[in-house]
């Protein structure tokens, strides 16, 4: 299978070369990376054990490596208004499109594109990072819940699956990606929101008991604001004690929103925070913590 | 009227000077200050008009000032745990303490010390900032209101209001000190607390729609926490957009916690966050948004 992997930073290194080793055509659209990987291939230090690729195929544009059975979209979203300019030249016909992005709204905008009946979304839970180019880091974890924009079709999502899990990717279906991405965003928006505001890692903030009855209580806002999307399973509001309590073993974890900042990059406020208010707003539901957190970080990125 | 000036920062030098140049007694607890006012005296500039004293009673310690018919307290709050090391030596049978601080439970603290008969709390509507050693900067109001701890009380007050009125400081007596404390709370929980947490000033955060509409939603927290406590007289919650609208002016001010944090020193938080909290839920009302800025501030003060 011919696969695209566009946004080749941590997430889509990891997975294209997952199913590069594991037999599939894979290429990357690269950009900070292309020197080393085109000079010297990838090496993945993972959690499983580590590999490495001395061939890869990397490329400067979509263009050069034209049309694709399937895209795996990987871009921050804050690069989301890109898509138009790098997608058309991948999708053909039968071309299926994944998107492992963050937060809500990118299915959408796909489907806006180029139809949504080939348009899948996955909610990737990963622990990777980038190294020096030519190197990512896994870890741990890695499955997908992947599932179709269609709610209620899973033809496309099995077929999907199937590549991943034989790629060594745990993969599960879902009929509703929706519930599945707001179960991510209950730890998310706190998560990546609060580290990313106070410039602090993970166990920081559960170290501090006001501010772990904050995450908890910004958890609850975003359980409720999920249920109110009409899901036909409801996310339990014990969750958030659960989230809460696991997130202890991640120690120092920095997510990826307080990197972004730290580096410089746009945070990925309005997939993380924007879509979700507006779609709890739809129904008629307020998230206050949540809005609070977003206005402060919209600030905060300003600078 | 023999009056010792305790916590000689902004607010206490300016309203010692007045004070002083009215033809009181005045004496000073120095620190910072101190050499520079011993050898060439207090320099004011004033929105009012410039001053100078060139002698001030300055002291190192309260037992060289000794037994006073008022003490004005202007301590930052976070320094209270030394009320019965510096306050003793100038409380006599018939002295008036008076408080001029920050927030709430500096008037309790008070009493239970000293006897309650005796305190005074002031809220103090005074913009001003300290120059170099010897130099105090007032930029713009300094009116008081003032009001015995017990309630309803109000012939010493009528007495502390007359010596500042005398000396031109704008002084108004009320029944409920309590009430004005609050008041103030309405513009210093939002503004100190997020000008704190921010690192930003004033105009940045009404500049930016979402942080002036959390301010403002902040603020109806306050006045809700402020009329379960069975004042008198309810605030009214239009007072909020008016003072937004009114801080407008403040241009690029930087609330008092905001320069605590960036010098280094404690917030005021137990004051200005904790105390009110604390109140308002003995009535059964949390302040959800000012318990979280509460949170965030106590993890930012760590460091």
């Amino acid at each position: 299978m011919k696969i695209a992997v566009v946004g080749a930073g941590a997430l889509g290194l990891y997975y294209g070369a997952m199913l590069q080793k594991a037999g599939n055509d894979v290429h990357f659209l690269l950009r900070r990376d292309y020197d080393a990987i085109i000079a010297n291939g990838l090496k993945v230090n993972s959690a499983d054990g580590d590999f490495f690729l001395p061939v890869v195929h990397g490329h400067r544009t979509t263009g050069e490596i034209g049309c694709s059975d399937l895209v795996i979209v990987g871009l921050k979203t804050s690069a989301n208004h890109r898509f138009q300019e790098l997608l058309p030249p991948l999708v053909g016909n039968g071309t299926i499109i994944l998107t492992l992005q963050n937060g809500l709204g990118n299915e959408e905008q796909l489907a806006t594109l180029f139809g949504r009946e080939r348009v899948l979304g996955g909610v990737a839970y990963l622990c990777s990072n980038r190294g020096e180019p030519g190197v990512v880091n896994h870890l741990g974890e890695g499955r997908i819940v992947l599932g179709e924009f269609r709610r209620g079709e899973t033809a496309l999502a099995e077929k999907i699956a199937k590549l991943f899990s034989s790629a060594g990717i745990g993969c599960r279906v879902t009929e509703e990606v929706g519930r599945a991405r707001w179960e991510k965003l209950v730890w998310n928006i706190p998560f990546n929101g609060l580290c990313a505001l106070m410039l602090k890692s993970v166990d920081v903030l559960l170290g501090h008991a006001d501010t772990r009855e904050l995450i908890l209580k910004m958890m609850v806002e975003v359980i409720e604001g999920a249920n109110s999307q009409g899901f036909l399973k409801e996310i339990p509001l014990s969750l958030a004690e659960k989230m809460v309590v696991s997130s202890e073993k991640l120690g120092c974890y920095r997510p990826s929103m307080l990197i972004d900042r730290l580096e410089g990059r746009p945070l990925e406020l309005d997939a993380m925070f924007g879509a979700p208010l507006l779609a709890a707003g739809r129904q008629g539901r307020d998230m206050p913590l949540v809005r609070a957190l977003h206005a402060l970080l919209q600030l905060a990125e300003k600078g």
